[in-house]
Parts: C-alpha cells; sequence; structure tokens
C-alpha cells in the first residue's frame, strides 16, 4: 500500500533515499572525494542547469538526447539539466580557469539528471563524483586517473574491483586506413558490436582478420597483450596501442592487486572519447561502478583524461552501514555534554514515564538514566 | 575579457564555484550536518524533480511561481524542479516513513533552484542544509529547532548572528478576530508591510491601536515580550503569544550568548507557515543564513516545525579558508607514502629540471626533494 502510494508519488527512474541509505551515499561520497583531493584535484561545482549549448560541446555531445531542456525566462534561451559533470569540468578548465598552470585537476561531485534511463542504469537521478586531469597527452596521466579511481573504489570498500580496458578511436582507425566507409563499414560495425568474429573472419580479408583477432583476444590484459602486440597494425592504429601498453605497465606498478581486462573493439558509451577510455565494475553489481577516458576540451582543443563514479552503484556495491548508536536523553539529562563526548543524542520533548520503553520506540540504541548511558537490550 | 566570455556561458543568477570555494561550501555543508545529525537528525535525499503537484502540496505552494516546470516524456506529466526541499521532506515523513515513530527527525542536503531570484538573493541556485521535527506540537520542539540553527550556524564559525523571530499568523487572527476582511484587511496589510504604525494608529479603533503597538514593539524581546505581555489579545492569539514567550525562555537557556529579536507582524516568506517562524542573520551580511518555523505536513495534517540553511550565505558570512598545503612529487618520489601522512600531493607526469620551480608554477607550498618536503619560499 505504502509502496503503490509511493510509486503514484515519484515518477519513475526517481528515488528518495531514506536513512540509512541517504547518510550512506553521503559518507561514500566524501570519501571519495577525499581520495581524489589527496592527488591534488581541488573541488569545482557548476551549476545544475545552463544554456544548452554549453552542456553539449565535447564529449557533452554523447548527452543530446539525455537532457531535460528549460526554457529560460530570464534569458530566453534554452537551458538543459546536465545529465553529466564532465563537460562543465572541461568548460571551467578551458574558460574560468584558462590561465591556471597545466597540468590542472579539477575534483568534483554534483547529481545529474537523464530523460530515460537504460537498461543497467533505470535510475534517471545520479551523484557522479569525479576528477578530470587536463593539459598532458602523458600516458602518466591517464594512469594517475585510472589508479586513482581503482584506489578510490577500493578504499570506500569496494571488493571484486576490476578494470575494463578499452580503445575507442582504434577500429574507427583501423577501418579508415583501408578505406572502408558506408554500408560495408556500417555491416563491419554490427558485426563488432555483436562480437561475432567468424562474421567478420568469413570476409577473408586483412582487416577482417585484424578485426577477428581483436575480438578474440578481449580478456585478461596478460594474455590479450601478447596477442595484441604481434597484430600488424596500419600505423594510425599505433599510438593507441603504444598508450595502451604504457598504461598497462604503470598500472601494474601502481595498482597491482587489480585485475585489468581489455576489450579493444568496445565503443559504446565511448563514441566521444579521443583514446584510451576504462569501465569499472565489481563483481556480481549491476551496473558500472564508473567509466573515464582520453577526450579533447571542446573550447580549447587541450586533450584531457577523467573519470567519474556512480553513487548508486557504489551504494549497490557496498555492504549497509554498521547501526548508528544513538543515546535518547530524558528532560533534564545534558544532551549537549553528551554530544561534546561523541554520541548522537534524541533528546526527549517532554516528561515520558518510561526512558528506557521511550528510547527504544524511537529506535535509540542507548538511553541516559541514572545520570549514565545505558544499552537498550 | 574572461569575464564577459563567463557571462556569455552561463545564465544569469547561475555560476560556477571555483577553488577554493567549492571545497569550503563543501566543507561548511558537512559540517552543518554533523552538527544536526548529531541531535538525532537522520538523512534522507529526495529528487531533484518529482510531480508538479507534490512539490506545491502544504508549504509547497509558496513554489508556485518559482519552480521550472519540465514534461517528463516517460509518463508524459508534468514535473518540476525544486525550488525548496521542505515540501519534499515533508512528502517522505507523510508517505515513506509513515510509519515510523514520532516525533521524526530529518535531515537533508541539497540543491535548489528558482525561476528568478529576488533582491536579497539574486542567485537562482543555491544548496540548501536543514532539518524538520515532524509530530510534535511541543514549544520543545520549537526551541529545539531553533537552537540547533543557532548552535550550527556558530559552529561553522558565523559571527554576528541574530535570530529574528515572526508570528505570521498572528496578524491573520488578530483582523479576523474583528470581522475585518476585503479592502479594509487590504489596506491594513499594507501599512503593516509598510510597518506604519501612524496609519494602524489613525484608525482611532481597538485593533488600529494593537497593531500600532504591534509594529512599534519589534526589537531585542527583551523590551518587546514586555509589551506584548501587557497586550489584550484576542482568544485565537493566544496560542501565538503563548508559544512564543515559551520558545523564548527556553533559547535563553540554551543559546544564551544570541541575540534575539522579534518582529511580530513579518509575514513575507512566512505566508505558508502555521506559527512561529524565524530568520537567522549575520550582521553585516546580505541576504539571511536560513529560516524556518512552523507548518503542517499536507499528506497527514501532522504539526511540524524545521529550518533550513542557504549555502551561498554561509559562504559569503565566512572568512576563506585557510591556504591548502600541498607537495609537489617528482618522478621517483613515494606520493603514496606522503599521502598516508596526510599530505596532499601533486604528482609530476614526467621528468622537470628544477622540481621546486615547477612545485611553484602548480601552486605547491611543499616540494618533495632530497628524500624530504621542503617549504616553497
Amino acid at each position: 500500500m505504502q509502496d503503490a502510494l509511493h510509486a503514484a508519488l515519484l515518477p519513475q527512474g526517481l528515488h528518495d533515499l531514506l536513512p540509512p541509505d541517504a547518510g550512506h551515499e553521503a559518507v561514500i561520497v566524501e570519501r571519495a572525494l577525499a581520495s581524489i583531493t589527496a592527488h591534488g584535484y581541488e573541488r569545482v561545482k557548476p551549476p545544475l542547469v545552463e544554456y544548452e549549448a554549453g552542456l553539449l560541446a565535447g564529449v557533452g555531445a554523447a548527452d543530446r538526447d539525455r537532457i531535460f531542456r528549460l526554457l529560460d525566462p530570464v534569458t530566453q534561451r534554452t537551458m538543459a539539466v546536465r545529465a553529466d559533470l564532465t563537460p562543465q569540468i572541461a568548460r571551467i578548465a578551458a574558460v574560468r580557469l584558462a590561465h591556471a598552470p597545466r597540468p590542472l585537476r579539477l575534483a568534483y561531485t554534483g547529481e545529474v539528471l537523464r530523460v530515460v534511463g537504460d537498461q543497467l542504469r533505470p535510475e534517471r537521478q545520479f551523484r557522479q563524483v569525479g576528477c578530470e586531469l587536463i593539459g598532458s597527452l602523458e600516458p602518466t596521466a591517464d594512469a594517475e586517473i585510472i589508479a586513482l579511481a581503482a584506489e578510490t573504489a577500493l578504499g570506500i570498500g569496494i571488493t571484486g574491483l576490476t578494470v575494463d580496458l578499452a580503445l575507442p578511436t582504434l577500429v574507427p582507425a583501423l577501418l579508415e586506413a583501408h578505406g572502408i566507409t558506408g554500408a560495408a563499414r556500417a555491416e563491419l560495425e554490427t558485426a563488432l558490436d555483436r562480437r561475432d568474429a567468424s562474421v567478420l573472419a568469413a570476409r577473408g580479408d586483412e582487416v577482417g582478420r585484424m578485426l577477428a583477432d581483436l575480438v578474440n583476444l578481449a580478456g585478461p590484459v596478460d594474455s590479450a597483450l601478447k596477442q595484441f602486440a604481434s597484430l600488424a597494425l596500419p600505423a594510425s592504429a599505433e599510438p593507441d596501442r603504444a598508450r595502451l601498453f604504457a598504461v598497462v605497465a604503470q598500472l601494474r606498478g601502481r595498482v597491482p592487486a587489480v585485475p585489468l581486462t581489455i576489450d579493444p573493439v568496445e565503443r559504446r558509451g565511448f563514441e566521444f572519447q579521443t583514446g584510451l577510455s576504462f569501465t569499472l565494475f565489481a563483481r556480481g553489481v549491476r551496473g558500472e561502478l564508473g567509466r573515464g577516458g582520453r577526450y579533447r576540451v571542446a573550447a580549447s582543443n587541450e586533450p584531457a583524461v577523467g573519470v567519474t563514479l556512480f553513487s548508486d552503484s557504489l551504494l549497490r556495491a557496498l555492504p549497509p552501514p554498521a547501526r548508528t548508536l544513538r543515546v535518547f536523553v530524558p528532560v533534564g539529562g545534558d544532551a549537549a555534554k553528551l554530544r561534546e563526548q561523541g554520541w548522537i543524542t534524541v533528546a526527549a520533548l517532554g516528561p515520558v514515564d518510561d526512558a528506557r520503553a521511550e528510547a527504544k520506540r524511537l529506535g535509540c540504541t542507548h538511553v541516559w538514566i541514572d545520570a549514565a548511558v545505558s544499552e537498550i537490550a
């Protein structure tokens, strides 16, 4: 009954977080940000809405069909609610912080809203926590971001973490180098999206074999990189491969315990990335924990790499928080003193007959009675 | 130039928070919430948008002209972006937490968006932090909320704090008791809003004299309450006065150092409150720090009292944060170990000739050099 009423009260894909989840999410987000800012990333906070054009610039182009649009009565221009923070952080880097020294390290958290959810993430609102490293093409920058994302996830208690690497610009470079366009390209892309190596190999030509090899090598990096190293790639695809090898080597040193996998033909959700990209998963948890990769800042064309973690997935991946200790304080008790000692107090608003029973009724774990804190049985 | 470009990039009343303000705001909000949750208030988090009708119920009626409306393509119903969190918390209390024990103490923080700003707060987006105490009519509940708001403001470092009390239901009760309606009532209300005691007294009747007395007694509570006590109020106005006296007496014990003032005819912004209301100010700071008061939960008709603090005013009222210590770590330095020791590290992405110069260029206060942390001159 209450659930049905609730369903009628909130639009699909939008939820209230109740105790203890709302507090737990806040703790997770602050711990993630503490991990990120310890690496020198400084917090910025863009507004929830801004002009549509700003949100859709550069990597923001991915959000064209998922932003809510609003007419601004003040300016009579179309604004939109952000569906992702990265385009906003890129705008801040290029415009507000154009003269700040590079590389520029920025951290953020904020809610995003999407017109429709997708299969793996039906939520239409969630909180992003992330960071962007702007102004460096060094593989060390990619490695810093990926290692930081992994360390942050581990630091908040995620278990079964894996990082899946992708090279979304590799396939386009291969197809271009072989002059494959139009219907032929679309056909290959469909086969790639289905990971259908047999269709690819059945072409019988060099590019078909190479794409089939790329599909087949997907998996743990150790074996994948061995096979990948032996492929005769066109020159235009070499930078992608070189970056991948350099970054994997660094990640082995930085986060040796985190399993790395690679799926070199993965492109979904990376359509606007300009190089090495990645997704974080936790074993057995629905939806990705986070994702990131290389892109170009639209307004300045600077190279950048960043990562975003998703609060809803993190919350699903973690055990519920320990029960909070709360002490009920009857009239006359010194709640302020108990708070100074670190207690969470719940003060009576009037006299009660049985303080212990009232404490229990209010969900307290302790009660102030006979001038001492006593545990509720 | 950058400022002009920035102005063109963001709609009026919407802003980016840059370093160090964004981090400072986050610290302020978390400290305020820590203060609130220490009093047994548990965090909830409603969504940014929900059905329009939900947002406008009860005290939400005040937001009719300031919410942004959105058509939900999924349900084809009108949703809106919240302009205030209190109506959402009231909905959660009445529906999701209908069976939770009373009094119910809920805490929250979140961004709100408004179609237009007002004179004192031109910002169209800001963060609210607050709490609601639901299910009690006791004056102790009002006192708990007001004292908690004041303690929270003091705890985050606000100086020059004052709490201004109002009784928005007093004047309507007086006018009703005297059968004053229509044009006569509108005329009195205009005079009251202008605090024009002479117009009121010029009526020459009992209600005119009483309203003039109420206008004139506004000020510090000590003298105001003495005058207020001597007024011969109609019976329907007695509960308001009794609550005021009871709450002031409790506040003197709870927050003795905080100056209390009263303006019994203040109604602006309290149109949908159902009793004692209040505003927090800091001397010399534009805009109120926060506001709150009594209301009824729309869906359950429960009595409630709450307070909301505004992050933008809090940020304006506080001195800028101390400079963050950051250590630049050249290639080969053990940044992870320094972070374990509590340092914020900024890692080099490649070799540099002069580590000290690079640290300075990047805005670091320290550099890792010769196997030690050294301060930048």
